[in-house]
């Protein structure tokens, strides 16, 4: 790849999905992109790193929801993407719109800009092959095609969307067109697919020129051209964003292009869009489990067991997805595995937090994890991040008594600051101003015990804050 | 019943049992007997309530094993039984020694007693016909049978043991003899027994007198029987009771026995001898699940979930058993759970503490939860019961903040003694004596965040102790 090919390419990360198909472990604010299922990066990371020897870190792009901001801040922190890099949508509207902001973005700066555009909660276990292939997608996409990356199936999967491939001759190219797309298929469908050899896995990776696809954007979604055009900087983005109908850039542009094509790609990939899938790429032991959690088994066969802290004991289970979080267990037939949004949705009808939330709950100073809560009283363990601090604050019917556990702790209360050590305790009664800061590069762990006849996350006034929380 | 009758009869309740097969929820250190399986009493205590109207007070004895005295004690305060007639055995040596032991003490002060052994652990949902089945059983017993009941099946269970009965004519009386024990059979005998008819469940619960069955003990186990007359009183025990061979009754006296009867029971009774042993008698949903756990299911057929505070989820389950508690979870196939027992082995080859204690510990003064421990800190939740107080103590290697959050604490520190109210703390530093109080009627709730390199239970010294802990 030479220089100048490297220049004009952009990397474009779709950040903002919620992914409640990975529920348990997934929350709404704490999508399956935050989370680290494999080891020493969070999936996000995982994205970012794959492309960095082909993408500069001033051309990589993420758009998220601008719920998530403070979580995509703390990941990328490590990559150095420039902060103007991070396009926040008011809210979700499917990958049309995401897709189509950015590039106009894009074309603002670069006339001839080639978006590789990346879901950013998706597994690929064969890093090289994908920037093989990425190469041949992006001299394509200078031809002026629309270039999807189809996955070459290797099993039967009803999971997945399907494309049927037709090879053609282009002009002077051979190329990969597309002659249609398959919702997720019946099992005897998949099973046929998979013998014809003419369809391939939806990866929902692109890549394209930014003006091709705002042209294609403009013929078969002109409402939304109109829209995105109206979006002169983001600072504007509010009023113009809460008008777009939400709509997929498959479902609104790509099943119509004519300028559509698709490349074959063989690099282990998975969308991770169920616990099925997953378990798709997983190593198995000798009797088809998989354990990644403390566990103790006897005579279980092809089971899943994914836990914590706590100790998961499995006696002659077959084909079992268990899925274990601190508030909430997951127990779930493997092949109904997609039907888990089905329980997301019955949490949303009964309003229930452990939708939302994890039991540890993170904030952009760090985090906190209710411990116990009873009649007057909350428990609570604090731990913040070094050199950040909690806002200028007081509660109008809660008192807090606060244990330093581990580091140090530097406090304002009323007018006065004090440093508490480990082994030092500090009281702030009700409507104290107080403010709580780790001054140190190690981290700070306080034991807090709220008490009060009210205590509710709500009763805080702010009057300063590091991560702009204050509502004018 | 007429009164010189009530004066014989005594209640002799075995609660010294572990009940393995009902982890997790049963630990070796809070057994069956102790839990609250249906409402509003723990087991022990259903089986007292049971025959309050048969036997008097003073004739209920228990036998348990000395680690369990604390819990006894709190469970049987409400039935006025003196505490005399709590047996501490040293250590479990089976039925055969406990019955034995009972039957000599009752000896020594009635020559005409009748026992009705009961287990501690069994569920009978028909207390009444419980009671005029045990009328007849001490008639019969008054005529020198040993009697057993014999519960008639209504499945092919195959997870109790069961009895042969052919019904004879000896002298003037037609009983049920007992042709043999059959150990758990398999489900092709089961179905054959429940068909012929001539066979009924080995219920454990036996009525006999005290001279009876230690005749039989001294014809066919004489060393036990030797044993046994060397105790003169319960303090002379310890060496005795070391040399004791643990024999069940059943295999011991009763298999030999020619003064064996059985009577037939139809009392809806089950052993609680597995988690489908407690299925067996709940009451099911349409789709044949029962669900006592804050639950969501979609689609599951024939599975039992038992939890506590956390949310489970089950989606397209059949024939599975879900028991949830803070620190262990279990998910078994039904018919396999008779090999729960198996994991607590498991359990015990690994010295896992989920085998012996709960999250919550119970103490004699009331229970500790950990809710979490790190490098250098633990934090636990300690509730002390009215008017009971911890030992005198100090610790070489920890400090502890208390915060109270419930109820009023006395402290003393070093000399001196506080009251600290609720939202009031107060700091211990490691070394110092203190001694912790419930002055009130009502319960006391401390947060305790103990701080120091080395936190392990046993880094106590103990100086005054109100339950007999101190050891010289």
């Amino acid at each position: 790849m030479n220089e100048s090919m490297r220049n004009n390419l952009y990397a474009v990360i779709l950040a903002g999905g919620v992914g409640s198909r990975f529920w348990p472990l997934s929350r709404e604010q704490e999508p399956k992109q935050f989370l680290n299922v494999f080891g020493s990066q969070t999936l996000l990371q995982d994205t970012i790193w794959r492309i960095r020897t082909k993408i500069r870190k001033e051309n990589i792009y993420l758009v998220t929801n601008s719920m998530y901001i403070h979580d995509i801040k703390k990941q990328i922190a490590k990559f150095n993407i420039p902060q103007k890099n991070i396009l926040l949508e008011p809210e979700g509207k499917n990958t049309a719109p995401a897709i189509g902001l950015v590039a106009m973005q894009l074309l603002f700066q670069d006339k001839d800009a080639v978006m590789l555009v990346l879901p950013s909660d998706h597994l690929i276990l064969r890093p090289k092959a994908f920037l093989r292939v990425i190469d041949r997608a992006v001299n394509l996409a200078k031809k002026n095609f629309l270039v999807t990356l189809g996955i070459i199936p290797n099993r039967p999967e009803v999971g997945y969307g399907y494309i049927k491939v037709v090879k053609k001759r282009l002009g002077k190219i051979r190329v990969g067109c597309v002659e249609k797309f398959i919702e997720k298929p019946s099992l005897e469908k998949a099973v046929g697919f998979l013998k014809s050899k003419n369809y391939v896995w939806n990866s929902g990776i692109f890549i394209w020129k930014a003006s091709l696809i705002l042209e294609e954007i403009k013929k078969y979604l002109p409402e939304l051209y109109k829209s995105l055009e109206e979006i002169k900087n983001m600072q504007e983005i509010y009023p113009i964003w809460k008008t777009i109908k939400p709509i997929s850039i498959d479902y609104g542009v790509l099943e119509k292009s004519k300028r559509l094509i698709t490349i074959p790609a063989n690099i282990s990939w998975t969308d991770l869009g169920s616990w099925d899938a997953l378990l798709g790429v997983l190593k198995k032991d000798k009797n088809s489990n998989v354990f990644k959690a403390d566990s103790l088994d006897i005579g279980s066969k092809n089971i899943f067991v994914w836990g914590g802290k706590r100790l998961i004991a499995t006696v002659g289970l077959e084909d079992l997805i268990l899925i274990d979080t601190p508030d909430a267990l997951l127990a779930c037939r493997r092949e109904l595995s997609q039907n888990v949004k089905n329980i997301v949705e019955l949490l949303k009808k009964h309003k229930r937090e452990e939708r939302i939330l994890h039991k540890t709950v993170k904030r952009p100073w760090g985090s906190y994890t209710i411990l116990d809560t009873g009649t007057g009283y909350k428990i609570k363990i604090v731990e913040i991040e070094p050199r950040q601090r909690l806002s200028l604050q007081l509660h109008k019917r809660r008192a807090e008594h606060w244990v330093v556990v581990e580091g140090k702790a530097k406090i304002q209360k009323g007018r006065k600051n004090f440093y508490v050590n480990q082994n030092e305790s500090i009281y702030i009664p009700a409507n104290k101003l107080h403010r709580l800061e780790n001054p140190l590069k190690v981290p700070l762990k306080i034991v807090e015990v709220q008490t009060g006849k009210l205590l509710q996350e709500d009763d805080i006034v702010r009057f300063k804050d590091d991560y702009e929380r204050i509502k004018p």
